[in-house]
Formats: structure tokens, C-alpha cells, sequence
């Protein structure tokens, strides 16, 4: 069985890490596939993470391994841990990022911790800790992680308990200036308007529904409410920041 | 065979698209090669990614197959279409991205209309239409396109017989400030000089050429005329913007 | 065995030249792994670049083939060269760009001369003489290169010979505002404080050691000299441009 590993970290895509990821992979001998598959979340900014991969989950292969990492935490406290969600695994830091995909998904969660390599770099536990455990799952096998009796020691399930209601801030601003919401589209009607930056808008399917320059929203490709405009940018238009 | 698909979009290598793309194409258990030839078309300018796509296609393996996307129509009334070229194939909206594609090769276009799955996001065609065919052609299997009996109900063939020439604008400006120009070089004399934001400028072969910081034109590594400066901006040296 | 070729550029990982060179790897029927290593060295710069390369070339497999080209002199009298690094092997520009590899390297290096191909491009030696070669030397074959008799031939070689020291100037600028520097850790004890930009930071092993916005230095995954500051960006701390 040919398990894909997927990026999702604030790395950056212009940076130097992303390349040491890959590197890392090919130096074990792994051949399996890898797809980046975001590295540009707002540097630190869990939240926004947490949405958005859950949101991106379901448009993985369904055992995809996902290696996540947004972690200013990283070196710290916090445990390395993988979860087990149906038959995807998230391996990363618990600190929240895997707290919305674990509230949204409809398998229970099982977490494991990892044990951290001796003698490693303090600073890059994607490369050093997460991505190595990762490649173990691909192949098959649990390599040097344990299972956790008590999910209630693990800060992710406890936030994904907490969790009440969709995050409604605007999570991603995209390099068309659409605005993406933390809110799930299931939940909401298309005769319903809503309101951002104090301005009311309709509901409309696709670019072309309203004139070109025209805001609306509508449930985007990873069934998130999105504020766009037809051939413009509602980040302009509705001078709202990414 | 080993088929390549090759990715030429302006869905942003920096966003959360491109990633979908590699994550879908995993998840059909393609193993397919799939390279990102370029996400950086500005954004909705068909034009200039026409021309940059048909200097570029000559440099893709012999039957590759190519996913374009720059598609504010998306959702709306324009086709989805491959494009047979020769050994390759164009997959993508039919709205003129393949037209320069079309009119610049030796080979004379096959046209053929995709069926959309139902129930697909209307904002993604690139991951939930164009995608999945190239995969089928890729496999060597057609799949559920259909022949075009007359190539005149095609925009894209259209638009290629209505074309007049290069286009005169400049159609990237890269990082070091090179401007790249839609004219093919092949019609250019090297004792030529052109005329550009009110300057002459002269041809050079290459850019230790010319003392540093002057600008200069050459034939580039596509086929296209480009303006250049030694170690330095074109683009700010004469004051043009991408 | 399965050899990596990684690219270490300052092509732009948004620009039109990285895709090209995944096509023409494809199109030569090569199916080795291709890893971006970097493509956003600054411009021009070979001196970051060579000391960027040299601190990251540990963490790629033991027999990568590096393609490494930050080559402002493109077509002119620079040679192309091959360098034999114990079994890693370095193809470029003999420009200096690998300068600091071979210096700090515990092996001894050999060097090897191309042969430019007829008629290509003369501004993408990346894509038409140095990625061939690569694949040549993946396949396990020596191809066209030439072994050098005198590595003092060589431009690199006395580069290596000449160098005193480590690069003291922040070479790299990260997205999150860290400070990447020249200094290798090693050579630095951690009760040690810096100075940068007049001010004077003590040493800690990573973010969560000092108070949010704080500045700190240490020795970052690459094993170099960075300064960071615990969730912020050192950059504007310091008032430092990248």
C-alpha cells in the first residue's frame, strides 16, 4: 500500500525549510509520494491552521499521512504526538493545530506520543521528529511511538472538546484577495445575507453571477463561506487585511 | 509510457491550491509525474499566460500533458475542452489560453469537450474537472471526453485563427526584472534595435555583455524577446511594472 | 541505487525557470527524485549562496547531486564545472557558488570540467549543460565531463584555498524575521553574547526561553548562528533588512 505524506506548516514556500523536508525524506531511502500540501499559513498562527487543514482533510487520500506543523512552541513543553483519525494520521506538535480536524471528523481519535531523537536540533522538529515518524507510518509501521491511555492528557482533545461553533474570523486571505472564513458552508442557507466590514452581501454561485468588481459569497472548494469579488479583489474592495 | 502532467496556472505557488492538485491526483492512485511548470500567471491575464504557455510547451517532454488554468469564468458558460496537439494534450477552460498554443504548432489541433461530474465545487475545475482527465489521458484512457466534429464551435480555435501576430506587451516580469516580451525571436534581427518605454536598446548575447546595470535585449531561453540589464532590474531601470 | 539531484538556486520558487527545469528532467525520460532544495537565494548573491550550500549539504543524502546555480556571469567565460565531493557531487558555475562546500568538507574535492552542448540558450546553463550532467552522474555515468588535472585551474578550488574564516553578515533573512547568519555554531560557546546592530543578545536554546518579542541567539538546525526573537520577527527587532 503506497501511503502519501502531506505538508501543512507556515514554513513558507520561499524559504529555506521546505527543501530540508523533501531532503530529509529521500535520506531515509523513502521513496513514497509527498505533496506540500500548504506551507504558507500566517507564521504562528494555529488558529487559522486549525480551520483550514481540517477543511483541506477530507481532499487528501483517505490514509494520507499529514506531517503538521505550525509551532512557535517548538523545543518547549508541548508533546510531539501523532493521532489517529479513521485511516489518515496527523503527526505534529499538540498545541491546537489538530484541534478542529479531530472536532470535524467523524472517526474517534487515538493519540500517541513520539519520542524526540537524542541530540537533535532544538528548532526544526518537523524535519527531525514529525517527518520521521511520518515515513515509519508509510511504511507500516509505529517505529518509536506509544499509545496514550488517557486522551485527556493530550491539550488537542481537550481543545477539540472546547471547541463551540465554526471559527468566524477570516482565516486565509488568498493571493486573489478572496476571503476565506473559518465557517462551514453546510450550515448556512443561500438565501441567508451576511455581513463583513460592514457591508451586507448576497449569496451568489460562482464569479460571473455578479458584475465584474461585485462582492458576494458563497461555500468554497473546501466547503468554507468565502467573500470574493467577480475579477477583483474583495480584500480590496472591503479593505480587509490577509 | 510515462506520461508527465504539467501544471501552468495562476492559482499562486505561495496559496492553498496548488497543494489540492498534487493532493487529488494522489488520491485517484495516479502515480503519474506531475510537475508544476509555473502558478504565477498574474492573475485572470489569459493573454499573457497564452503566449508565455505556447513559448514554453516545446520545452515539455513530447507527450506531456497539460493542465492550464487561468479561468475567472470558472463555473460559467465557457467550455471545458482538451486540446489534442500532436502527441500532446491541453486540458483546461476554453477561453484562449490555448489559442497562441494552437496557432504556434505544426501539428493541427483535435479538439474535444469534457463532461463535469456532477456535484463538483463551481469555484475548482483545475482539481475537480481538468485534473481527473489529464489523469485518464495520462493512463491512456479517454474517458468521458468526446470529439469535437466541428473545430469552429471551439473558442480556442477562434481566437488561434483570429491572431495577428506576437503580442507586442510585456507578459512577465521575473524576480531579477527581466521583462519578457510575447514576440518570438525567431523574427527578430540581432542587429536590430528596439524601442521600449522611450529608450533604444541595443542586442547583446548574453548579460556580462554589457557593463553592469545597462539594459540590453536578447532572444531568452523560451524563444522570447526579453529585456535585460547586467546584475541588475530592468524592470527598475526603465521603470516598468509587472 | 537512487541517486537525488537537488536544486539550490536563486531562480525564484515563483518565477517561470524552476518549472522548467522538473519538465526537462521529465523530458529526458529521468525518473530520479528531484528535491527543490532553495530557489530563493537573493539575486546575484553568490557569497550567501555558497555559505547557505555548504551548511545545508549535510542533511541531504549521502550521494545527492547538487545543482547548485546563483550565476550572474551566464554565458560568459566562468567554466561550468562538475565537483567530486566524497560521494556527493556539486554541478555549476565555477564561480565561487561552492566555494565554502569545499572547504567545509571533510573530504577532498575533484573537479571536473562540462562541455557546453551546441546551441543552446546561453542565459539557462541550469536547465540545458549543469541538470544533463546531473542526470548523467544519477544514471551512474560519467557522460561529457572531463577530469581536471590541476585543481588550481580551478576559480572555486582557490576560492576554497583563500577563504578565512566564516561569512560574519546575515545571510539569509527567513520569513519569520530570523536572522540567519554565516557563523558556524560550533566555533561558539553558549555563555557567549553577540552583538548586532549595537545591541548585545545573550544566548538561548530556543524560543520559549525567553519572553515573547525578546531576542536571543543560537545555533539554529543548519548549524549556524541565528538570531530569532519568541514569536516575532527579529528583522524589525533590530531593524535589520533582508
Amino acid at each position: 500500500v503506497t501511503r502519501t505524506i502531506a505538508f501543512f506548516t507556515d514554513f513558507g514556500s520561499q524559504d529555506i525549510y521546505v527543501g530540508q523536508l523533501h531532503a530529509a525524506a529521500k535520506k531515509t531511502g523513502s521513496d513514497c509520494p509527498l505533496v506540500d500540501l500548504f506551507h504558507d499559513v500566517n507564521s504562528f498562527d494555529i488558529h487559522a491552521g486549525a480551520s483550514l487543514l481540517a477543511a483541506m482533510l477530507d481532499y487528501l487520500p483517505h490514509n494520507a499521512i499529514v506531517v503538521g506543523v505550525v509551532d512557535p512552541g517548538v523545543g518547549g513543553k508541548r508533546l510531539p504526538i501523532a493521532v489517529e483519525l479513521g485511516e489518515r494520521w496527523l503527526v505534529g506538535p499538540d498545541n491546537g493545530l489538530f484541534s478542529r480536524s479531530v472536532a470535524w471528523s467523524t472517526s474517534e481519535a487515538q493519540y500517541w506520543t513520539l519520542e524526540s531523537p537524542i541530540g537533535i536540533a532544538k528548532t526544526f522538529h518537523g524535519r527531525d521528529v514529525f517527518l520521521p515518524v511520518a515515513i515509519d507510518l508509510a511504511d507500516g509501521e509505529l517505529g518509536q511511538i506509544r499509545r496514550v491511555e488517557d486522551a485527556g492528557d493530550i491539550s488537542t482533545h481537550r481543545a477539540a472538546e472546547e471547541i463551540e461553533g465554526d471559527d468566524q474570523r477570516v482565516i486565509h486571505v488568498d493571493h486573489y484577495g478572496n476571503l476565506i472564513s473559518g465557517i462551514r458552508g453546510v450550515a448556512i442557507a443561500p438565501h441567508q445575507n451576511i455581513v463583513i466590514a460592514g457591508r451586507v452581501l448576497a449569496h451568489a454561485d460562482y464569479y460571473e453571477r455578479v458584475p465584474v468588481g461585485e462582492c458576494f459569497w458563497y461555500v468554497n472548494s473546501i466547503g468554507l463561506l468565502e467573500i470574493s469579488a467577480n475579477q477583483a479583489s474583495a480584500a480590496r474592495a472591503l479593505n480587509v487585511k490577509g
